[in-house]
């Protein structure tokens, strides 16, 4: 197969990048899409629980910020994909008030945060009374007031204690700043460890977005219909004559390729993968395991760092490339979602949003009931994301993956016809990972017992080939430049690597979008598309098309694009920009 | 070259086992022992500070048991190196009752942690008034009485809840018994984070090795003066007509091997390195970088899991092997030295061992005086282990290695002609890095400043070639079976895996010993030492030599080597073996 573009990797990035080629560059151009398993999607993830069609279980992304994520808002709107409001508490004026945290032994509803005496953290005074996001925005203003509101070429220019803000890890940062309680309040209390991990300061500093007013949205069918939208239209609608799965190619795995020269320098080696009927996919054995060869003229590869470091390939000997691979962390993460006959929290005055807790299931999420879903049904079940744990809690839940599935019971509620409530996912959650998370999550609601769930899935995004939950770039490393030149990391070769492991929206599709969008602005010749924002400004600037990051060579480089205006000039003298502008 | 048996891995179990091969087989036979850097040690490896001679900066590996590791006793002996105490407190009958600790912004001494109103963790009744040794001691005899007396054999047949306990991981088995608080005062006041993390309950449930009265020792010139001791003794001794330094072959990378048929069917592939000033390694480049090939006919990897997942070979390919290769976690640490002019801790009443703090620093060793040494110096110079942490800590210190070298200042008391105060190792420590220690140490002393160190030595154990400081057991493997196997994993194969990382002795001397000696008696018909006990139990067993874990080979084949008396069938109806004997 010879291709102009190969597309490999089915998540977001991939899934857009195939999409936005094809409908720019029409029928003169063979576009393919390469994607390991038998699923489009990546990290972003549905399933429909059995018992509850309206209410979907997200087991990897869940959600977007509409006033933040522009890209996300506005291809959702293009694409005419339903949405839903991802509520974080009870209607106002409650909200997220009264959603629970425990810690340390003790109960709390969030707005009794506010009194310092019952919150048992041995804080500094000057900590005392704050809820873990109000902490770090006065962090953040107490050590560069505004800096949320710079751009990233201000924000790499900025030192704090005589050092640039991006050679600091966020942790160690915060050591010169709050008190280790008021740190442990804060990485406990805000629920993601990854959050107050170690990272770049400059990205995690002012990355407050789980703030208590935070306005979320998703799809109403699942938010990986957003890809799967994408996939489907570039595989079937192109001029209406290609045959429906031409163009994406499902359960092909990049082992390696080669760089060559001639019209298609580019030779990728697949190997065919299969897909058990619990969605396990490995690498197909026997006469199913011939590998297929495609050439291509360019190649887009859609993943994020574990995925590539998998790849055998010279392409990686290049030496920037390889120093730079590892500039990001990358972060584990596990959602175990049950499903109740009856969403028995609403007893608590519990609706929606999350409760918080420093045992291993670490976040409870509130969703929905099937019968307030608009046309569900008349059904009591709910669903309730367990835990959402990260990082050092993950381990914990590794442990009891081994032993007997997790059988459920038939729900008094189901729709017709259906057999088996527990849907078929990779990992099945076992009887013991259930006991364990219910009786954590009794104990969080001060319950003797809760319910045992009829159903429940989980997803651990740590194994390959994702490595991952998501990514977060690391102290010291220049990535205002990386992001620019690891869309294009080796000069000679049409080799583009685009997703949310190398962006400034780690973490978020936003991300994912915005890299994606800004590699075919800059090397495909692409024009921003009309459906888009025209203020839009995409992440990774200012980088003049072919010639990545001329602009933030160096600090001073970096002086022309330096856009404040007077208040910040007034209160931060330890800005370079600043400084240098007199 | 051609080789009888080359050994790669200049560790304790790589020179130990090169130097008793030679021993035993004598000059008909050709041996090598290979080694990346310019280093034999390993994970042990001593650094000497100047201005103290004769307190030795460990930064691996420091301290046996010499009642618990009778391999390293006995050797140790038979090799004549001179011993010195390992001292965890002050002399009895003080001991380690003054210590601190520092939790949650709350100072105590050891004996206050018998006083539940003082420690500010939210324990339940029963776990009040325990230190962290004491409740894994109660809390091991609540599960299963006489647990750490058991065999291997036996361990691995208990049932706790239902269910083997080698398919618990020690925090999912923490969390039956203890309350979330109990388990994070046994987290933070232990010290070592690796001892409560969800490695295989079966080797960490008995794991109390660092209760308060433990005795240790160390070599009074460095702990790696005995991998070094027994590479020279192979190195030159034998039969005094070989010329020193033929033997060992330093700074080779064994990159690669192929596995042939014939006399000789290893063929190994080494890449020369080079070891700059600072002892960094790195492969040589240019016409230096030419690959030597050795051919041998065995070939001993004396290496943890880390190294030996770097090297390429087909040898690697083999199912149990890949399989199993990752049956261990690989844990990091990092350690922290500073030298002081005085020992300003003593004024505090702390003489030696340790204190514990939920800070980064995590654990604080009072390391000896150059004047109290024997033959020391008259100087008052000392040694503070101003941090030893592992695993989640090790990011907040690995976020401080970017930026200047700490220089400290050339203290008063220094040996004649010394210019330069801090040792050369391949990590620096830098000014930030000991500036944040240090603030943290005046923190957990309770003292408003504490002087700055004349020089510091930092190492971080999660790099290559190593991967970790040491290494766990994952829940759920057998690792009575793997320990065995992973000797020699394939069958067909005259390849050996021996050192720390598959071993019962996870983390000490004594595992890498133990491994390396049961290889050499159960696969090259080696007879025990003259100079070892004959009473000790290799701990690979009962493994037939030749023919691997035919005893332990299933649960029920195990009852033969049933031999825990009475008292174990009284109390422990849970036990497979005490039901099938009846």
């Amino acid at each position: 197969m010879d291709l102009d573009v190969a597309v490999v990797g089915g998540g977001v990035s991939g899934a857009y990048s195939a999409w936005r080629l094809q409908q720019d560059r029409g029928k003169q151009q063979a576009i393919g899409l390469f994607e390991y398993s038998d699923r489009i999607g990546g990290r972003l993830y549905t399933v429909s629980i059995p018992g509850m069609p309206n209410v979907k279980a997200e087991l990897g992304g869940m959600r977007y910020i509409p006033t933040e994520h522009i890209m996300v808002a506005d291809l959702i709107k293009h694409l005419k994909l339903q949405t839903v409001d991802f509520p974080m508490g009870a209607a106002p004026p409650v909200g997220s008030n009264c959603n629970l945290f425990y810690l340390r032994g003790k109960h709390l509803r969030l707005h009794e945060l506010a009194d310092p005496d019952k919150v048992p953290y041995n804080m500094a005074w000057s900590e005392r009374g704050l809820g873990p996001t109000n902490l770090q925005v006065q962090v953040m203003n107490n050590l560069y007031p505004g800096f949320a509101n710079l751009s990233l070429c201000q924000q790499m220019q900025v030192k704090v204690f005589g050092k640039p803000m991006y050679e600091y890890g966020f942790w160690d940062l915060m050591f010169r700043v709050l008190s280790n309680e008021g740190y442990a309040f804060m990485r406990d209390a805000g629920g993601y460890e990854a959050n107050v991990a170690n990272a770049c300061a400059v990205t995690q500093l002012p990355a407050t977005e789980y703030s208590d007013t935070t306005q979320f949205l998703t799809l109403a069918d699942g938010y990986d219909m957003l890809p799967i939208t994408l996939a489907e239209e570039f595989n079937t609608r192109f001029d209406g004559k290609v045959a429906k799965g031409k163009r994406v190619h499902m359960n092909h795995r990049l082992a390696s390729f080669e760089v060559g020269t001639g019209d298609y320098p580019y030779t990728l080696h697949f190997v065919p993968t299969v897909s058990d009927e619990n969605r396990r996919t490995s690498d197909a054995e026997g006469k199913d395991a011939r590998t297929v060869t495609v050439r291509a003229k360019q190649l887009i590869l859609a993943m994020p760092r574990r995925s590539l470091e998998l790849i055998d390939s010279p392409f990686f000997d290049d030496p920037w490339l390889k120093e730079n691979l590892s500039s990001v962390l990358i972060q584990s993460a596990f959602k175990l979602l049950m499903a109740y006959e009856t969403p028995w929290w609403r007893s608590l005055g519990l609706v929606a949003g999350r409760s918080v807790t420093d045992l291993p299931v670490r976040q409870i999420y509130y969703f929905g009931t099937e019968g307030e879903q608009e046309n569900g049904k008349p059904f009591l079940n709910s669903l309730l994301m367990a835990s959402y744990n990260d990082i050092s809690t993950v381990p914990f839940w590794k442990g009891l993956e081994i032993g007997g599935r997790y059988e459920g019971y038939r729900p008094a509620c189901l729709e017709e016809g259906v057999e088996n409530w527990i849907p078929l996912t990779p990992y099945c959650a076992t009887a013991e990972m259930v006991d364990v998370a219910n009786r954590q999550i009794a104990t969080v609601h001060a319950l003797p017992q809760v319910p045992a769930p009829y159903s429940a899935v989980y997803h651990t995004w740590n194994e390959d080939p994702y490595g991952g939950g998501w990514h977060e770039w690391k102290a010291g490393y220049r990535l205002d430049q990386i992001m620019c030149q690891m869309r294009k990391p080796v000069k000679a070769q049409e080799v583009y690597i685009v997703g949310e492991a190398y962006s400034l929206g780690q973490g978020w599709v936003e991300g994912a979008l915005d890299i994606a969008e800004s590699t075919l602005q800059d090397f495909f010749g692409m024009k921003p598309p009309s459906w888009l924002d025209p203020s839009y400004a995409l992440m990774p600037n200012p980088c003049p098309p072919g010639d990545p990051c001329v602009g933030c060579g160096d600090l001073d480089g970096c002086i022309p694009c330096f856009n404040c205006g007077a208040m910040l000039s007034a209160i931060t003298p330890n800005c370079l920009c600043a400084v240098e502008e007199g």
